[in-house]
């Protein structure tokens, strides 16, 4: 058996794929560093905890644990089908927005298409593509954000696929509807445009995009939303896509039937009714935003305007050693490089104090 | 945009999947036939409940889930590691074991490989082979379960993995650790076998197969095992895959990274350690067992003796029918006429009081 080799069997993809670098959890932060009271403004979480309705309702749930999931997802589906005002086979589940994105790639990606996605767009839409084999090409971005017009040449009669992320993690920036429209009508119907809206309800109202009304018109149009953020269901993976209801047939056919576990099945079931709890994540967000800007404008830190709950400041050549000084001094935020943004960090929107935690620690270190 | 057709976009393998056939959720039962107190025998769930040493644990985990699960499961992995005897990076956490078998295929498996499995294996296994676009072999059963020598014979160039279910869902066969451990040393080092174990602990101990302690000699073995069975968390989503630690590396690249959520990391790591619920699960399906088969012997009904925690009875020709009138009489038990055993009828084992339910409307039946 000394001719075994695990690369020589991975899939030419799979070969070279680096594993997705996940933030670093409190506890390991704490264990590697031998401190305590860390606070994290790394992974984009909702520093609300969790909501106390969906609590509620989880411990009424432990009690049918040993009992496999509802495959079908029923009254997650319908709540949000009323909710958004389509049907219930327009929707498929994910075990967090994360499983939507794979899924949807893995539906209708093969090897020999393309898959467009932009310059610092979130890392997973080139590792699913990586992981597929297909070819994945990266648009560079216009000021960090998405650049429309370079993304339609991009596209070739190969061309399956284009991610595009609104707002954008982690840069922060917002195409407007408009802009959005325009783009969907000159896409070839072949091409399938998924638009991850994870940060969709930290936008401005006035400001939204109607994407799931456009989906009667672009039945190519594929949007993903999820529970991690303002929900605050990061801890239980729970989120959806929104697409016409082939599209979505075939997405369910490949959907691992009980990727929602009971748990994350009831508590987005319950966060939707939670309407105090969103608008409290929507209020404290947009405190938290003004309190960073405002620290950056007052020490002359450039910073990416951003309409998520997160905002990337552009720290200098040495941004990897203030990732370490800042870790030091109990704050874990996130490093950038790997999104082609070596002289930024990523600095999750937290709670007053812990927002003022950081702008301690960096005001010492400047 | 009359020229979108979802079909034509779909991956070759996706276009004629069909989705998999979960067994309905009680609740979905008694909404459709308006009855109440169904008695669920259908999908190999554990009838004790979840444990309470679990259930207290994910109380204390509540407070934390608006957090990312920890992408690295650290602790349950090394918890795992250490019952196990192997290192903590041989192991890939999967969301149930259905997601490990899934990722191993994606890992490992192209559109022109071949998969082998046998006649009246798990769904799962031809499912994830077809999504891929690759070629699924089934192989002819022999007395419902594994034939070893015709599935040898089925290997060819284009091999790269082989899914063998010990016990096997849903006949309930077993192949003995010499029968397996002779057909390991006969398979190439270049096609993965994939030892799924979900029913393990119910095998008598004696029985068992050492199959962890065989990768060290067989890098190309990958052992599966899930909670969802005699641990009782079917509904929280936990399985694991143990193999080389090159094999592991591979699968976690494109593993989701946070495929396992916060609870159900937590519950399989307390479950671990509650070996008294364990017993008492192999106990109470040892008796249920004996409950089953003695009724079927004094009906003169022929079954298919079962390794695991079910038992699959030879009904006869109307075997569809039996199952709507057990349904109508409160009792779900679950059809296998996909499985190629349009006779059977595959009844889980439940508590005392369930399985004589069972026994009392199949008699009023014969």
């Amino acid at each position: 058996m000394s001719s075994f080799k695990a690369v020589d069997l991975a899939n030419p993809g799979v070969r070279t794929l680096s594993p997705y670098q996940a933030g670093k959890p409190i506890e390991e932060v704490e264990r590697e560093l031998g401190i305590k009271n860390i606070i994290k403004l790394a992974s984009n979480e909702n520093p609300l905890g969790l909501s106390r309705q969906v609590k509620a309702a989880l411990q009424e749930t432990l009690a049918g644990l040993a009992r496999y999931p509802d495959a079908n997802g029923f009254y997650l589906k319908s709540k949000l089908a009323a909710k958004h005002q389509v049907a219930a086979n327009q929707i498929t589940l994910g075990n967090g927005s994360n499983d939507v994105l794979e899924l949807v790639a893995r539906t209708y990606v093969s090897a020999d298409h393309e898959v467009i996605f932009a310059q610092h767009a979130f890392v997973v839409y080139p590792l699913v593509t990586q992981a597929i084999g297909a070819t994945g090409v990266a648009v560079p971005a216009k000021n960090y954000g998405h650049d429309l017009p370079a993304m339609l040449q991009a596209i070739t009669p190969r061309t399956r696929m284009i991610f595009i992320a609104n707002p954008n993690n982690p840069t922060g920036t917002f195409l407007t509807a408009s802009e959005l429209y325009e783009f969907l009508q000159q896409v070839p119907a072949n091409v399938l445009v998924v638009l991850d809206e994870a940060y969709y309800e930290y936008v401005d109202e006035a400001e939204r995009a109607p994407s799931i009304q456009w989906i009667a018109e672009f039945p190519n149009l594929v949007v993903c939303r999820t529970f991690s953020k303002a929900y605050g269901l990061a801890g239980l993976r729970a989120g959806y896509a929104v697409t016409h209801a082939d599209v979505a047939d075939y997405m369910n056919r490949v959907r691992q039937p009980f990727n929602m576990n009971s748990l994350s099945l009831k508590a987005a079931e319950v966060a939707l009714d939670d309407v105090e709890y969103l608008a409290e994540s929507i209020r404290l967000n947009q405190l938290g935003m003004a309190q960073l800007v405002e620290f950056c404008e007052s020490k002359g830190l450039p910073y990416i305007p951003s309409h998520g709950n997160f905002l990337t400041i552009e720290v200098g050549d040495n941004a990897a050693k203030i990732y370490q000084q800042l870790l030091q001094a109990g704050v874990i935020v996130r490093p950038v490089a790997g999104y082609e943004l070596p002289r930024h960090l990523r600095v999750s929107i937290g709670l007053k104090h812990e927002n003022q935690a950081f702008i301690d620690a960096m005001s010492a270190l400047l």
